[in-house]
């Protein structure tokens, strides 16, 4: 595998690299900002990329937004984008479920362990759901659940499914309403399970720590709907019609945005050193997921 | 590895196995009682046991309840019991803080992820604590909770150990303040880490959801100090007093009890099936973990 090319500084580097590719998918945390806190340069980097006539996809394992909740963090950065632009893994979940799960109604219903960015996806290809962000499945569990969860009146005939993404509202009682489905064959499905959340220059739990309790106690995997799966590059493929050769992913993660470009068979892929992964992790001998390039930040672009 | 012997209605085959051992180390959930359901025949059980001179032990995993809850559990349920044959994984965890862990003071505050069984225990053993069952924990997380959980100015600076036991209550702020202390250095503990809660005649998530979210964010493993860690075995042992190859473990799990009597070399182990493991678990070719013996249920020793 070729060594990947450091382009921070390097002027001729950037004008070749820039001029492969047409389209530009990006992660959005860690590689444009951190929390509320926006890199450098970046609102006149995306500008510039448009100015050369490139396609931009905002392409985003945070569960807990949706496409509209994004454009207005886009508008709040100071940030050029469309709604239509954006890409999250709770819509890729919505849209796996409505039109390749495709389970007949009404056995179609989700249980949701997760924010508002997932109900409104669901909603937006009217999926039935039930959990999310309803307050009353954050009470404490009484004794007579364990009997109705166990005798499944508890549960709700109609749900077939059980999505995760990330929860910052979780709770004993969604854990064992969501386990009590799985056991009665609801199939598994998870936003993204993502390890971490960067924010303020550290790391949070991610999604995958809403996963994490459910895996364990059911004995059962997810299907992933975010990067690095091959299901979100297919949907996003689908719905913006593009050159996989002529496209570069660009991210902060070499095991979720590198590894999600590399395994789409994109032209490249490009690091930025923002976010999770550190430049150690890929020019080291032997290593799984090596991006094609790398910048110090996204800003390091704009000469 | 011998076939375990089968003893539900081998009238001999009970009376040779009762005459091996004089102490019975005894699981509770599972093996006594599902949830709050009693088994038949358990209290007149264990009164024969008392009368043959046995000693008992009563191990268990439940990190919710101290030695103090489990003795009004034993009263309740009609079991003779003393709140000194009771020995849980919270109790074992205290222990392990105070008396090997030993780290000096101040720097030996515990941030609790459970429930008041285990800040009982360490408050018996004069261990500092923070979080457990405190409700300011519960709290939603703010934006700004994110700087100074990032800057560190959130957290306590005397933590130096996080102890998980099964936390009823999880929040995200709870595993947000835990993994910053993890990843300051803080060592990382659990009462035990059971993938499930037997309860209701189903199973329910354990304790070990509740430190899955941790390890998975945080990339480090807790050392466990319930079955099947043979420190709390070490323990046990320490308190009781006796000769392994004259004890026998009875329990419902294979990988945690059965496991727990096998690896800590006591004489015998008996399966009992009101619980997690079926006996087509140890009745196949090639199983890892074999019991000794097996009984439909503890009753049954009773003849």
């Amino acid at each position: 595998m070729a060594a990947p090319k450091y382009l921070t500084g390097d002027k001729a580097g950037i004008d070749e690299f820039l001029d492969r590719f047409e389209v530009f998918l990006f992660d959005c945390d860690g590689v444009l900002w951190s929390g509320d806190h926006l890199f450098p340069r970046i609102p006149e980097t995306i500008d510039m990329l448009r100015k050369k006539g490139k396609q931009l996809v905002f392409v985003t394992n945070n569960s807990t937004k949706s496409r509209a909740d994004y454009k207005k963090k886009f508008d709040k950065m100071g940030i050029s984008a469309k709604e239509e632009e954006v890409f999250g893994s709770s819509y890729s979940a919505a849209i796996y479920i409505s039109r390749i799960l495709r389970l007949p109604a009404p056995k179609n219903k989700v249980f949701v362990l997760g924010e508002t960015g997932v109900e409104q996806e669901l909603q937006s290809e009217n999926v039935p759901y039930i959990g999310g962000t309803d307050p009353s499945y954050r009470r404490e569990v009484e004794n007579s659940d364990y009997t109705s969860i166990a005798d499944e009146s508890a549960l709700d005939p109609d749900v077939g499914i059980v999505l995760a993404g990330l929860d910052f509202h979780p709770s004993y009682l969604k854990y064992s309403l969501a386990m009590a489905y799985l056991r009665r064959g609801a199939k598994f499905l998870a936003t993204n399970i993502d390890s971490t959340l960067p924010n303020a220059g550290s790391l949070f739990p991610g999604a995958g720590a809403t996963t994490a309790p459910l895996i364990l106690a059911s004995g059962q995997e997810p299907l992933a709907l975010g990067k690095p799966s091959q299901a979100m590059m297919d949907a996003i493929e689908g719905k913006f019609q593009f050159d996989r050769s002529k496209a570069c992913m660009i991210g902060d993660r070499l095991n979720t945005d590198i590894q999600f470009g590399i395994e789409g068979k994109l032209g490249g892929t490009l690091c930025v050193l923002t976010g999770v992964s550190k430049k150690e992790e890929f020019l080291a001998e032997g290593v799984a997921v090596v991006p094609g390039a790398y910048v110090d930040q996204l800003g390091d672009l704009l000469r």
